[in-house]
């Protein structure tokens, strides 16, 4: 996954062109994506899809030529959207375009434009404190012009026409936590997911942020508010941070809770944020009207680490080792999707367990835990509570209580039931 | 209202006869007063109206006929509902007639008999140890005899049936928290309602504690059931302590929901109470089968400061800016009441703010926090919650939401539902 | 009740057998019991009736013929269930079939084994380190054949065929606490109720542990299903601990309230376990599909103190004044149930209680305290809470709320009513 992350670092993408195209170009080697175009102009909801942002080349230059600020070293450099521009002009002028952060002063920041046209150029604010009096050559060589916005989709039918819904977005250039860690980690789980028996259906799309997500259920809505059971926005899934969650709306989806029971019993330390810290696609999904199950799933939460929006947010920022975690995450939470059921004991009173080979013959410190478990599922296994709820009630994480439920189910002590 | 408090001050009121009279007349002055008299026997409820009673002067008086306790200095000197007395007596049988306060020993307490026949003289511990022994002259010249019960009402109409109603009582001699404050602070209330175009009808009644409130409540009782949304009894409310509110019977009504907004987000270092502390008119209205919808709005709650029913409970206590701060608190309930509203949002997906002028040109910290304050109120302006519940979400005053409601109506980007 | 745990304690009981029977007949001396008599074999839901076990003696003798364990000085020497044997063996071999405990060296533990044919001998850490090399002489004079389980019964009728349950189980040899405090409380808690009247009927049984529960279960499921409004399993209940009790399946059955409610105001320094702590019969009676309302009462809980299961739970450890505070939980719990009722004020408004002498004359703190308790009553007696939930929201025990309601009953200013 780091690899793809690296591959993918250089590409200048935005919101809409081609470095987004390039980027979903190298996602399809690895899962198939159905990619889509959609016209500057078309209505959707209350926006509209903007022009399309195309750029080759752009600097700022002194009076002998020397680059003092080259996009072909950073894209980062580059506000993005910024409007074409070719232009000689004082330092005093020049500084109205030029974007920085005192207190970061080695990082180049993240900066867009896109409902205003404008140009400008981010750089360092030491490199900033370093320009001297005198006249700079503005370039710019981009086209903001008619075009459309793409994205892509991936569909793996599943058992059921019922839904999971996986959303995810590429539209920021080089920074690898957010967001290349997203796309990498959604391709891999969707690759994954491919390679599956799926009792559910994978709606899995890589979009822009925003306007992307709202293009996207402004032609998918009906469908997906009839199928889908749960869904999460991947995010900033890729560093080595603390394990972390957005609520839902109302925080009491199959969503919601499927990511606490992962965060409870494999991520303790962990950040739980509400809906009233949303800042990502989860403000789409979950608006009124559209009321999707969709929460978003996230290492260092987006606007929590000083790294993010900046050229810091980098391929070191970013490790092996935290996008495994990441995928991991995802991962535990789809399985349990895809296994939760509802169980009820077929016998009254307490079955039995020796008679069927189910009690251990030497009694350990951890036999016995195993058999506290496993009566402690037979007690709520009444078949009103579904593994997610009994994990809640008991206190043992869902994949400890599964293998119990399998265990009893081929035993014939309990069926499945619909609750 | 402070110079009212002061006017009233000194007038000889019980839950009977003209000094009652005398304190609507000067509320007269501010608000139009409908005032009604019930006479002593009618039968209210489990209850009886009683004898009316007036009182002229009393005294008790040496051998050498100096007054000692003085009727004319301090109206608290009388146990309210004395019977005359003129009769000469020994200090030690005198003592079986005084009433003081070892803890407090320079304040006069306020003693009442209602409803056992008896005279008696309230004085300060100090002045009581300084009497010697000899014989004392004690008169009352008051009357205790068939009469009626007194009691103002304001009805000021609304656009709809549907009322608001506010109670205070006026059947206290000279103490001017406990209970000045209530009367004045409500009819300051009444006249800046009278000129305010009004949602809601608002019934204001003045009225002797308990035995009022129940004979209002007897001959009021179903179209109150019928109209009533919310209520408030006004009591205790013009002195510097912190601000409070005692709960209605089940803490759960319009009325509670309201005053805790207001404590939470204009008085959080506040005190609430349980209707387990109890002590006024809310007993009578949230009684079963009463079941009115209100709560108490006090400052120092009536009982828990150490001036209460004492003649320390004077002008001194009663501030012109402890007055203003609980007729601030009882308007701001009445403002939320009159705009709690609910709406949805018009649009599906996020609106683009942009577009219609309702985003900051400049980003700055405060206008950072307006636009989230915005899109949290629209994440909520599903249809299900007014905007009382969505302050309560997202813990932002009612008076922070209802511009933004206001100005997302005049945009068209929602509307007004009913839940 | 601690002489009768005297006169039992000798005897050898186990799940089955003559020991069982005999204490059956040491209790019928109380309280009339009916005893049954399952056969081996009898399919009891997922189980088989076990088959019987009787003892007659058994010893470890040295090569001089020293007894060094002795059945007939303490009946714990023995495991439960032990098959007979009559054998020479090495104390190589011998280890194999001693259980001792290195924690508590001076302890005989208490070891069964029901369910897998063995032979066994429990001793003292301190002496099993005393043994020296040599052979030894294992003798075990006990049956294991077809025959029956035996359980007492005793059913009280009441005004209504609504019942009562309470469950005890006296199938444990030599130890105190755990288990003939269980039996004996519970047998004098029905002397006494066979003395008083009683609204609902009694079923009151002695089991076997486990398997007592699901033979009692299987044969009676269906009228228990049916009648039974709360249920009691009693054990460890004559020490000195702490009171205790262990929650029913969800925590929210009658059963719960009321034995909380005792815990609250009676033992406020308590435990309060959850259903995850269970380990008696409450597991067969609140499993699924059976679903009872029934609680465990105790005083220090099976498996919490150190004397649990072994010799140390002696005739010390249980004391007279543990049973009496054993006896009184379970006492004011049934009188909770007999006597919880709805009651709903009759007047609207507060009553007047003065002129129904209900008021006191003196006013003191506890007086003022006893009209303020009558006043709460007053305030949630609204016909929608019965006793229980207003001692919940008042915050005072159900005993000090009965005679204030027997009181306003009387005097009619309540009536009963269905909630």
């Amino acid at each position: 996954m780091h690899h793809l992350v690296a591959r993918a670092f250089p590409i200048c993408r935005s919101i809409t062109g081609d470095g987004f195209r390039e980027t979903l170009k190298i996602l399809s080697e690895i899962i198939p994506l159905k990619v889509y175009e959609v016209p500057t102009g078309t209505l959707v909801f209350d926006w509209n899809v903007p022009k399309e942002w195309n750029i080759r080349d752009a600097f700022i230059a002194d009076s002998e030529g020397h680059k003092i600020v080259d996009f072909q070293k950073c894209n980062l450099h580059v506000v993005g959207y910024s409007t074409p521009v070719d232009q000689w002009l004082p330092l005093s002028e020049l500084q109205n375009h030029l974007y920085s952060l005192p207190d970061q002063p080695d990082a180049i920041p993240y900066i867009t434009s896109y409902y205003k046209e404008r140009w400008g150029f981010c750089i360092s604010h030491n490199e900033r404190l370093k320009l001297k009096e005198g006249n700079y050559h503005a370039f710019i060589d981009s086209t903001l012009e008619d075009g459309s916005l793409t994205y892509g989709e991936c569909i793996l039918k599943g058992e059921c026409e019922q839904e999971v819904f996986l959303s995810t977005y590429a539209c920021h250039p080089s920074m690898a936590n957010n967001e290349l860690s997203g796309p990498v980690v959604t391709a891999f789980i969707a690759k994954w997911l491919a390679s599956q028996l799926r009792k559910y259906t994978y709606r899995i799309i890589f979009i822009p942020e925003t306007i992307g997500s709202i293009t996207y259920l402004s032609r998918n809505l009906e469908v997906m508010k009839k199928n889908i059971r749960a869904g999460f926005n991947i995010s900033c899934i890729g560093d080595m941070g603390k394990f972390s969650y957005v609520a839902s709306r109302y925080g009491n989806t199959l969503a919601d809770k499927v990511a606490l029971n992962v965060l409870t019993y494999a991520h303790p330390d962990c950040n739980k944020y509400s809906y009233l810290d949303r800042r990502s696609d989860e403000r789409q999904y979950c608006s009124p009207g559209v009321d999707l199950p969709v929460v978003t799933l996230s290492r260092s939460l987006y606007g929590t680490y000083p790294e993010y929006h900046t050229s810091l947010d980098n391929l070191d920022f970013v490790t092996p080792e935290g996008l495994f975690g990441g995928y991991d995450y995802v991962k535990k939470c789809i399985e349990i999707i895809e296994n939760n059921r509802t169980y009820r004991l077929t016998t009254l009173a307490e079955p039995q367990l020796g008679k069927r080979g189910l009690y251990p013959n030497l009694s350990t410190k951890e036999t016995a835990a195993a058999v506290e478990t496993m009566m402690d599922f037979i007690a709520y296994a009444d078949g009103t509570n579904d593994l997610l709820q009994i994990s809640s009630i008991i206190q043992k994480p869902f994949w400890e209580i599964l293998p119990i439920a399998q265990k009893l189910l081929e035993a014939g002590l309990v069926e499945e039931t619909q609750q």
